[in-house]
């Protein structure tokens, strides 16, 4: 059976930057947290929609044509296909919800890439 | 382009209980709010999980065979087929995830049952 899961303080108790970690699985959908810090680097999901929401801090999402700042407790979908930047100037927490085989960086290796593996290690 | 959602705020402004309200889309999933206070009906979702996050109040979640009582900022994942009865003794706010075909009352006709055109109303 499934466990009660507190998000948030998952996410207080990460180590690591920019490494998402699965709490969740919703049918073949993720719910991740991740503790960031800075600039991560531009990328997009060419045929999957990605929903943040933040858990604490302020993050901001840059796009092409926009960017927009979430503080705690809002949400934003980045839809597919649109490159975007993650930037937060303070350490943030995010709740991400995304299909179980987006790749949290795209298709660019980046020094930030996780994969599903590391991202599924236990968090405690 | 996607706006910046404040769930917690949309859930504070709905004025009819049990009656989810879809604020965001991810893929072919809904993101949810809704105010509840009482006790809604047994059902179950054969094909679909359902995720429950607190955003304020208790939610306790009945089963057959255990409950669980979600604080805010806490979530559960109901697995797929598995009957569960949402009771909230006071008024609680919570957002929903579910795949965008998902009743939320499962294949019961309830006095609770909103379509899902309901459901997409606008909620301002």
């Amino acid at each position: 059976m499934n466990a009660v899961i507190d998000p948030a303080h998952v996410a207080r108790s990460l180590t690591e930057l920019w490494s998402p970690r699965v709490l969740a699985q919703v049918d073949d959908y993720y719910v991740k947290v991740a503790k960031v810090h800075g600039t991560f680097e531009w990328h997009a999901h060419d045929d999957e929609d990605e929903l943040f929401l933040v858990l604490a801090g302020c993050l901001t999402i840059r796009m092409e044509h926009e960017s927009v700042t979430l503080s705690p407790g809002q949400v934003f979908v980045v839809p597919k296909g649109v490159r975007h930047c993650p930037v937060a100037e303070q350490e943030c927490h995010v709740l991400l919800f995304e299909r179980n085989t987006t790749k949290h960086a795209g298709n660019e290796l980046t020094p930030h890439t996780r994969s599903i593996a590391e991202q599924l290690r236990p968090t405690s």
